[in-house]
């Protein structure tokens, strides 16, 4: 195994510095901005007094989630979505994930049968783009629901408890926590967590993209994101107190 | 913990029968018929001797996959994704994640600027239908090779291992192996595991669609996934062996 | 006039071997394999209990289909149509075509507000599959209808006769019955023949592809067809009498 | 049976007025404005000097076609196309058929590498537009070549012959020539038939959209339609020696 | 300066020759084919009974308008906009602003709870296309309002005052009225003004398209407008006095 | 005419502060976030070394605008338009207006066979945002250049001169410089004014939403416009100069 030394003296378990900006934007009930290095995501999140389809007269609630890169958010531009008329899979794939992490901690029944729409949107992109997402959405969530206690819209919170998102990856053999681009890129794996303030897993995707991992290697990489999430728990408590 | 039955006496850490069919249809380089119980899923490979944009002068191949339900492959007809125009983001991740699976175990550079493009399309649902098109693409895809290898056009096969997958979750709190549809409705968390022949994992994606998991409940679910890969390695080995 | 020599000893006014297999998938109302030779195609008949726009409030139903082709259906892999966003003119057209030819024998107003949808998926091709579509998805319509009759949701069938649909061809001044893939291509002349039970047309398309044909040809091909059709005719009664 | 009177005393053997008026726009190589009564066409073809990927390096031309309907061209405004995003299957349907029958007339060997495109835009409808296409698209085709022979790109006419197309029907069992609107919608069958000055059958589709039709019936159709089609060959002959 | 000769002799402030047909077709309220020299372009009103979501329960009516080209209105063929499954981004605006146009000139709540669509197909091409849209789209608006009227549909007319839209250009410094094709092709400047008959702006669009203008030239074009636009609302009142 | 106040006691020649601040995002080879009071606007300039189609073989390069809004940009929540599958007209609209603004200073030939894409993507929306994305899109464009410059890539700038934009409205009469949202929402008369450093108008498109506009109040508009764009070329200096 080769020395690897990361960008700014980091250790392998150290996370990239992380900000957590709220009332980023003024129109939003959430607006929050989040920067894992240089990773910049803004989250906002938009209350509708409505529901889709599948919940209409069912009493509850719904979350739901978009993501979108600005087309120079990257090392080279990539084409604007709008304008060829579709969302990619990666597209599609991250809106779900991100979704589907917020819902865990939300009780629709409690909502009643309105909307809030998260909308992630990649300011500038250095790896993390989905995790800083997560952890971000759910800052701009509870300044939205926030919003509709104090507007007497809601009696009682209907978030049941805190979800923070890390990326973990596999570097010749070590496990590194929160990827930069350039780390992704060599990473043979790539491990997206969501876990919960109570500790508790919502989503574990790892992907081999070089050689498989072994069972050590994924408690290994497990270990670390519960470190990265950790933190991240803290950092929004911290922010969210302001 | 309530007791829990299973379709026709199966146990917990039961697969449902597992059947592959190979050559089930004339055209296709590779064709395999495969049965999780009543999922049934048909499997094709096709050798195109060309390779997409960002493969071409590479002198490397490529290894893509596509998935499809026929719109009464379910319990209600869904729509026709060809009549609605695009893919669900369900579809593109399910396809995403079958041409990765596929791809961990091929060298792209041994099978030359050529593609295989495998093709899954549900015939009948029953839970476990991207588990089942991994498992078959996989036997689709080695036939194709042999095809390849038996007319001279490649020297050495480029396939470095076998891969399979299957599905574990939790029903209230009992891990459970290779969900059916009903099963996989009402887990808490569901998990999807792609392992290579030598034990290694080439993807893992749980979700936990009610309450979070635990490490041990993890753990717990790793464990009967790589008892379900083993034997499904078996019998793709002894299908291929007819 | 060359001598001219089938598959298998087929005489020019002999049809290849038809199979007829019911309940071939588990979840729709009608669920038919039809094999016309070496294509085959799943027919499912689904029952909706609801109708489009333009028959809402009208007391009347609605029959309707749409065709599909896995892409290795064909010799060499055609693009999926959910995949590149659009289906073809050529699936449109034979969609079109089914509808009508199902809808010729349905009364419409017997059917009471609900909709019948015929999915008719190729999944290998080798010429016909339109005429199998259509004879199939009789067969798939018919056993829809008798589960509504069974369930107590219709009082009386809403089936006024039966429908089936056969090829026919022109090669080499020769008239064909039930073109296969390779003499559809080298067919001057190709026509499409539906009829009903009672004999007689609802639908006739025939095409000159390379020499436009006489009157007295067009009778030739007529003829043959309506031989085809009893011989179908016959094979569903008996299909659906088992 | 009951009495049936046709507008303006035509007795069911009669055609509509006809008028085919040539140049009728300035840019196109050839550009028809037709008339039958009142369904008006105008049939523009463009030459390009290129082909379709399929036909590249063949040393071999195409000719295709293209239809659409102004949305006022009909008694109630329809979408426009255009601004739905797609082509209806009824425009894709005769499209194909437009585009079948032009080049029934043309060796494209004759005509070279390049592309005749038919441009069909019904400006004003009155049943028959398929038809009024087809007969006004051979007389914009043949201006077209002309030109081409004019200006020594063609040495020698890649047209083989004319052709031209007519509609018939039976109202309550009488056969009609060439449908009006209303007439169409009251048939009980509505038959397209191309055919070739020589007098062969092109395309023959006939539709039973009410009670299915007899053989006697469908000859007493293809009587009619031979009638009409020969008065349309003399009418574009005259148009074209002015 | 250079001299510069416009085509048949006209003077740099003059017109081209502007013709009105009015019941061009016979199924649209209004349809009024017209015509700027060699541009020719047709344009229908339809009146429906019912209003887009946005003025749902308003009791205010809506007037809106779609233009298209057909494919061999210009020099050479241009795609068909609804076989390429979208309009262009210069046939939106063009739409746009000719709604916009027509809705200076009418009171919406006069109009009642209906639409008023106005479709502008252009027919021929040379230069102008957006200019001739509006004039002739008000004419035929008044139509299908003097239709109303007739009806007893509406009291009184919603129509406030007429409304016409005129090109103006400098060509090598000379301010041209009403570009033909090449002279807005060889155009520094081009400028659509759209003008009430009462002589105030409803839209004024300049384009420096090669070098930038000045104040002094701005002025000489909207002068050289002004007149143009006081012939055209002549001109329409003419026609619609006949 | 009543009093009118603007907000923070703008006057009505008063524009609203405005910020430029360059190297806002990293990857960008021009980076501008824009603000013009609460609307902020991010521009980046991103060069491509190939053309689009219509300028391959020519010497000549290519500059070209994308416009966006994230969805929550504004008071309400807009539907992403990725995710509805097209760009609205007034998105196109927009990004045709940036594009041409952009090329009236860009001598295509000395730019040699490279693109620049300026994305201009709304942050904050309060009024004015096609003007700020002209404005700063101009500031991106010339640091890109400055960036191919210090590459050796460009002997000479491609830059002919300073673009930026302004709009200006009637409210109740009085002239109104760089209208916020709800000023825009309340105008009659409603003007984008495009203007060179040099003094001269690239575009003019001045909409009467409500009373259409006099000649008289046309100037007193352009005279605003004038005003506000030769402060903005400074501001653009200034921070050009930093």
């Amino acid at each position: 195994m080769t020395e690897f030394t990361r960008t700014a003296g980091r250790a392998a378990h150290d996370m990239r510095p992380v900000r957590i900006t709220r009332r980023y934007t003024m129109h939003a009930e959430g607006s929050v901005l989040i920067e894992f290095g240089n990773t910049k995501v803004l989250c906002t999140a938009s209350v509708e007094e409505k529901v889709p389809g599948h919940k209409k007269g069912s009493g509850e609630g719904w979350v739901t989630a978009e993501y979108g890169m600005l087309p120079r958010a990257t090392h080279t531009r990539s084409d604007r979505e709008a304008a060829r008329g579709k969302q990619s899979g990666r597209t599609q794939e991250i809106q779900r994930l991100i979704g589907r992490s917020m819902r865990a901690v939300f009780d629709l029944k409690k909502l009643g049968e309105r909307t809030i729409h998260l909308d992630c949107d990649v300011l500038q992109a250095d790896g993390g783009t989905r995790t800083a997402s997560i952890t971000g959405a759910f800052v701009a969530a509870q300044d939205a629901v926030d919003t509709l206690l104090a507007a007497g819209k809601l009696k009682a919170s209907p978030i049941t408890g805190s979800v923070a998102a890390i990326s973990v990856g596999l570097l010749q053999g070590t496990p590194l926590l929160d990827l930069e681009y350039t780390e992704d890129s060599a990473c043979d794996t790539d491990m997206n967590v969501v876990m919960t303030g109570a500790g508790h897993f919502v989503e574990v995707q790892g992907t081999a993209e070089g050689v498989a991992f072994s069972r050590a290697e994924m408690n290994a990489l497990l270990e670390l994101a519960e470190k990265g999430i950790t933190e991240l728990i803290a950092l929004q408590q911290q922010a969210l107190s302001n």
